[in-house]
């Protein structure tokens, strides 16, 4: 797959001009730091609904089409994120994928985005192939400051290149930008879990997805809560798959969130459970509450979890 | 706000070219009239949906996403208009709002579109700002006639601009595009009925709403009631607010439409029971059935009024 | 209609040129057949359903709108693909219709899209006109086998032109971009299905149509039944006419396929009672589970038939 139009950073970068030709439109702001500039989507400045909509597209190279239906959680309306992917390891887990926690000095943030592919320093590209060259570099950070120099410092780095050819773009979760970008992460979520539970993501060749867009929350760590019971109790996730059907009958009682023991509550309560340590809760847990694998070549579709609007509306108006 | 982006003019003209460029596909025609032009999109055309979903646009000088979605009213399939606003008093307020009545001679239309703020005659932007200098301007009229040049020269007069600087976009209520361009206006609706409660505008940094497109009427008067129906018994609208709760708490029972004293039958029949004159309505009623407000800064929502199907109903297929 | 915005072989060829410049992320293949080329969506590659959403915009000249949206059968998410058209009869029939049966030495195929037009050999076009000279043409072929030269040569032939100036896509039933552009024919069947019970189809104006998207099939036999069920039991349509109200009321109830001695059984049972022979299935069947007529003169709405999702879910995952 050498052909350009592969070129994750590339392609990510003309939805960074798109974003940018549309700044007060979308609520956002360019910000220059040193010779390089981050677009704030949600750190100081408002943002929107529709910069998380491009923010999820830069994280997938553009090789995801997303959009913005109505929807409902117990007759209150929202807006839902629909993601409809062409590649997902290529769209999902080589980019979208929030692999790459920046930590430099005292800041910190989760990177994701094309930028990951040109690092290429997570091991899961070594499952997945996909570490790209480029020329440039795009990366999406999950954080509640601006990446200063040293910041583009390190991730220019890591890319071999020089910092004013790394575009940076930051929401933080409690953003209407963050919380739609994270939740965008539907088909993400099941391709990680599958990843998790072994499952040969090549054989997955396309991706549907659905999440309901959170309520953005009072702060960052009630919208992580409530970001990720958007995905484990409102998330429907279609995946087309090929291969034989055996394993995932096996394995698909394991892929929805409700296999999980942390299964049933608001996230948030589950996090303070742990002492709002990420590494004790169960890794089963992230997972949308529905799954159903379609098998392109054999035509049965087998489909695990159901929705669970009651915990979702604890978590959005409780 | 000087940045050329936000010139709402420019930005119309940009939908009207896309507008054009597919006349046939559209439905609809441009009329020459003196050295204007009109594009005629429902009065002596057939026009379209997706006309109607350009006009939106046209009217919200493109600061806003307008798709259409399938959906039912009692299991009747029809399309439901979702506009996704990412700053609703510019784009509604500013723009939308059918503020201004054109009269000139015996020609009547409800003028609406960016035109408006280069105007900047309505008392409206006292209070919201956002008039703004053009160099042409973009007007979309309700109503059942062409305008003459006598149309195109007032019009022109009040903007400062000669006549050929001036672009005008009619469609009668009672047709598709008129139709689909007047339920595009759920957030603008609960925008209005805010600023009628004395909400400050400006709190309100995004919105999401959808109503369904309502079957064309036999005649203009039938075509307000169901548009009308459209949005106070069928319309859903989410508006992304900051400051306080309690302010929302307070005014939120009194901005659905069920707030009214004349809500509960189709407004074709409360109208006629004021022998046509609008000005007996209820000013109360004008407003989306379901308004939900996400308050980005508590984390807070708080949800008010509820869909009536069978008014809707009534209206449409009674 | 001389205008050429309604050249619909070169509006479809704008959209085979956003299929190309994006082929690696559609999962599509361009492969050369001796001056010609044709697009394998589907043949000997996986394909996409947003290959398909493509696919049914080329078939339909580019003259509608087509949507995925997140949907469910019996609380099975899957994609809805929508569309919205605004000349129903040249986009649907005179475009998309599949009436073109292509048989060439041991080659077959089911050949829509706007050449079908450019030939102008089915007797159809004596009734709805819209022969259109072309100075190349597209075709979309639902065939398990791509075209050879020979097939070239014969389509280019009956449109009159060099081989080169034929541009052919291709997939079978049972692929994901096959069975998306089939369903994507909501409004089409409904179409047919008007002028076959002998209604003026220049009555409609516009259409808006949405059908789930069928998960792939083992077996294009099987493929066909999905597809067809899609149509015929989760297939919904509004159209929109003009003229009288009696002519609708009284042959509305022969619209819908529940009008059908054959409805009521997935398709592929029907077929195989038939001996899998097309031409025993009752006619009637053909046609979406529910369709609606709004009179944009008179104001009414007519609603005949009803979803059946019992049938639905026992073809898709019985």
């Amino acid at each position: 797959m050498a052909n350009s139009e592969l070129s994750f950073n590339d392609r990510a970068m003309d939805v960074v001009d798109e974003l940018t030709f549309r700044i007060h439109e979308m609520g956002v702001e360019v910000v220059p730091v040193g010779r390089s500039q981050v677009i704030d989507c949600g750190v100081n400045v408002i943002g929107s609904v529709a910069a998380g909509v491009l923010l999820a597209r830069i994280c997938m190279a553009n090789l995801a089409r997303v959009r913005l239906v109505p929807g409902h959680v117990k007759e209150v309306p929202l807006s839902v994120v629909s993601v409809n992917v062409g590649i997902p390891v290529a769209a999902c887990m080589a980019c979208q994928y929030a692999g790459w926690q920046i930590k430099v000095g005292d800041y910190f943030a989760m990177g994701s985005g094309p930028m990951r592919a040109a690092y290429g320093g997570e091991d899961l590209y070594n499952d997945i192939g996909y570490r790209q060259r480029a020329r440039r570099v795009v990366g999406v950070l999950e954080s509640d400051k601006l990446p200063g120099e040293e910041v583009f410092d390190y991730i220019a780095s890591k890319c071999n290149l020089s910092p004013d050819r790394v575009t940076l773009l930051v929401a933080r979760t409690a953003s209407l930008a963050g919380g739609t970008q994270v939740v965008a992460r539907s088909v993400e979520t099941a391709m990680h879990k599958l990843h998790t539970l072994g499952f040969a993501l090549d054989r997955v060749v396309g991706g549907f997805g659905a999440a309901p867009v959170p309520p953005v929350a009072k702060s960052d760590l009630k919208a992580i809560g409530r970001t990720n019971d958007s995905v484990l109790y409102g998330g429907e996730v279609t995946l087309y798959v090929t291969g034989d059907d055996d394993s995932i009958s096996q394995l698909g009682p394991q892929v929805p969130s409700s296999s999980s023991r942390d299964y049933g509550r608001p996230f948030a309560e589950v996090f303070k459970g742990y002492g709002n340590d990420f590494y004790k809760v169960d890794p089963m847990l992230f997972s949308p509450a529905v799954v159903s694998f379609q098998n392109v070549q054999t035509g049965r579709v087998q489909t695990f979890g159901a929705l669970n609007h009651d915990v979702l509306a604890a978590s959005f108006f409780g």
